[in-house]
């Protein structure tokens, strides 16, 4: 165990270097998340899929758990139980824009995790890095369990557990617990924990805080480095369905898949459950008692529990939805947790955006209109007053401010540009696949891709260290 | 699919140009035993062992079931249901000897197979390379089902089923169905089916013939590539136990593994077996109702049923023995087929030598007196006076002339030959570990080994081809 123990002190020396001037030490978070005798309990697996460009090159690292699709490379680094998901990467020649001016990818866009620990965490790409486009890099970056990397380049960060990193550059930055940021770049910030921070520079700025009573209840991470509180207690319950998934090398759905549809292999699938054509469902998803309407989709580390969606709904990374019914188009955005029951169900009208970390916990059945837009903290109908706005009504704003929402800005630039979003992440998805070529995506991309695993030495100096493995052609 | 035809025309193309001169053609041969539709079915896997150096690099291959053990090359070939085994690899600096002469390795030994077709083949190294034995080399060579390629260098070679090269180094050669050569260097060779050939040049020559309805009734290779006779069904009858172990991950032994003791997670064991201390079943070995003693080793496609082993027994790759019994130190030789029933029981008293290709199939109890040598083909105990010596009779020979056996040379040098033999493999496989370092072997070594899997590509040109892979330094 050797090499492992000196790999856990680099990257917390690295990452440290970085945050300490910020005020973080990583130390204790990163060493009390390491059960060392689960290191060497899980295989690594990456996907072939003939979709995807892809390559892998792995080395000095653990990545127990972990899945990786895509071009990525990984170096000194632990990277445990997470999704290291490549599926927008841009080809080379691929012209991006940063702030109206162009320029061209020389080579594939890859992934590239560096001197980092990862657990639990949904990396997406789609990079925002002007610096160097080719490359979606997350170096020196601390991320706790089911946070979510998404389009953004970390580079010496700290994500607290169910934080959010979306689209955006952060240098030097911490997120707390439940956080989200979309702000694009930010160097040297500390986000507090339960903030939810949305800032296009110049035009708007929405900016929403959770109450610390709020945050302790339902993710708390305390000081011996245990992950408790509502969300957690929610996934661990539902934890053991995942592990025959895993022992089993033969895979056989257990409900009807559609054409155009996906089901990922490592999804759970339980109860009355079934999948409306081109619908998505990723690996580590959850579904039970689940009717996923046409074009819907159920990305990593979504639950969806009794509950119905309508078609083209979206339920982004880490969403979970119990005793919820969606209209058509609904977008409930990162870790959002619609928890109803069976005598207080939440119904969600078509069109609506639930805004990324809402939380509506259900104390009476909740009925949200058409073409809304939701935040923050909900627990009664009544709680929609102040934390809900027609999508209409926002556009027209310029200033609003109700309880912990703070938005500044033009609210139709907001409005459309999450309108724009959901409809990429449908066409990215393959939502709308009609047989012709320029329709596909995802679901339909994803449908021939084979499996392979592999895992770490189980004895030695090396004990937990997985091989070096090149996999393809850069 | 597009790209394993062209593979496959790439690997007949290539045998053909080395073999037509000797009047052989394979194509029939690959073609026929290529089944596509089970090209992408199986996953290919290789061993990360903490006891054996090793490196892998694959690339435009399908390796479909096939197992790799230490550090290997394959490029450009087609190696089906296979075992690669290089625990034998000799390590960089280490001195090698060719008739006297001393050689030092510049660099460790590595296997490499080149624009080859193998299928069910055991190839276990032990290089006799004195042109570069660096290198382990099956280049141009077609092998067929249950063959094996055992210490012997090919170049342009053909395998027929259950054939056997040992030891020797093969330049433009064919071996027929279930022939066995122990030979020094051929070149240009070709070996007819059944004939068990064992030179040392200017020392000996064992030379036995199986007669040709022997060979058809146990192993038939027909124009259309369909193997069939009494060896193909006794195998095919036992198939499908192996077919879980390759579905499921997890692993829990069905019996206890005492001190030193390796099992395969990949072996199939029923019944009322137990193993004894150091003994080692091979992955790929089959045991029902089989008592292992101390030592004792099933090799790769070895059955042992309704077995006793006393202690320190080898039984070599694709040996086979039903309701038989061993004395302690017995030996049975490559592909043997040991057939008894319960109410004709064989039995082998100690010290016996079966030797390779020895076809025992008892119409009546037979019983084998200690330290015999045995060969040839027998159905009875009367059958045992022209088949078998005393091994002390058997040294003082300079000729033996017996049924279809023709010895001449030094009987001495040749039964020391096999003994000393046997002495290198019981230590190779560590069955006389003591706990202390310089006893064990692979049953020893192979302890903390886990397991990688890969996969060829699903779909699209490449259907079937499986990705380039290179794991670890070579």
């Amino acid at each position: 165990m050797k090499k492992i123990k000196r790999l856990v002190d680099h990257i917390i020396s690295r990452v440290n270097v970085n945050l300490k001037p910020i005020g973080r030490d990583v130390e204790k978070s990163v060493r009390q998340s390491i059960r060392t005798d689960k290191l060497t309990k899980y295989y690594a697996y990456y996907a072939l899929s003939i979709g995807h460009p892809w390559y892998f090159r792995f080395q000095e690292s653990n990545l127990g758990g972990t899945y990786f699709l895509g071009k990525c490379e990984v170096d000194r680094s632990v990277v445990l139980m997470s999704d290291i998901r490549g599926d927008e990467l841009k080809p080379k020649g691929a012209v991006v824009s940063f702030g109206g001016l162009e320029t061209e990818l020389y080579q594939d866009e890859i992934i590239q995790v560096v001197s980092s620990f990862l657990i639990k965490t949904l990396v997406h790409n789609h990079s925002r890095n002007s610096e160097i486009p080719e490359y979606f890099r997350i170096l020196n970056t601390v991320a706790m369990h089911y946070s979510n990397i998404h389009g953004t380049t970390t580079e010496g960060a700290y994500l607290g557990a169910f934080a959010t990193a979306d689209l955006s550059v952060l240098h030097n930055c911490a997120l707390g617990d439940f956080a989200y940021v979309q702000a694009g770049d930010l160097s040297r910030a500390s986000i507090r924990s339960g903030r939810v921070w949305i800032r296009q520079s110049g035009k708007f700025e929405f900016d929403y805080a959770h109450d610390p009573e709020v945050i302790d209840r339902y993710v708390t991470f305390d000081e011996a480095g245990q992950l408790s509180g509502v969300f957690s207690d929610f996934v661990k319950g539902r934890r053991s369905d995942f592990l025959p998934m895993y022992d089993s090398l033969a895979f056989e759905s257990p409900v009807a898949i559609p054409d155009g549809a996906f089901l990922s292999r490592y999804a759970v699938v339980k109860g009355d459950t079934c999948l409306g054509e081109n619908s998505l469902v990723a690996q580590r998803a959850y579904l039970e008692n689940a009717q996923l309407g046409k074009g819907s989709n159920a990305q990593e580390n979504c639950f969806i529990v009794d509950s119905q969606l309508e078609g083209l709904d979206v339920v982004a990374h880490g969403g979970k939805l119990i005793h919820t019914m969606l209209g058509k188009k609904v977008f409930v955005g990162f870790n959002s947790f619609l928890y109803g029951e069976s005598d207080r169900k939440i119904s969600v009208g078509a069109g609506t955006i639930v805004m990324p970390h809402t939380i509506i916990d259900a104390q009476e059945p909740i009925n949200i209109p058409e073409d809304f837009l939701v935040w923050g903290y909900i627990q009664t109908q009544a709680d929609l007053e102040g934390h809900s706005m027609s999508l209409n009504d926002f556009a027209k704003q310029r200033t609003v401010r109700r309880g912990n929402l703070v938005f500044e800005g033009d609210g139709a630039a907001f409005i459309e540009g999450f309108r724009a979003r959901i409809d990429h992440i449908l066409l990215e998805n393959g939502a709308c696949y009609d047989g012709k070529k320029q329709t596909r995506g995802h679901a339909q991309r994803t449908q021939s891709v084979s499996y392979n695993l592999f895992q770490p030495y189980l004895a030695g100096e090396e004990e937990a260290m997985f091989p070096a493995i090149v996999v393809g052609n850069r």
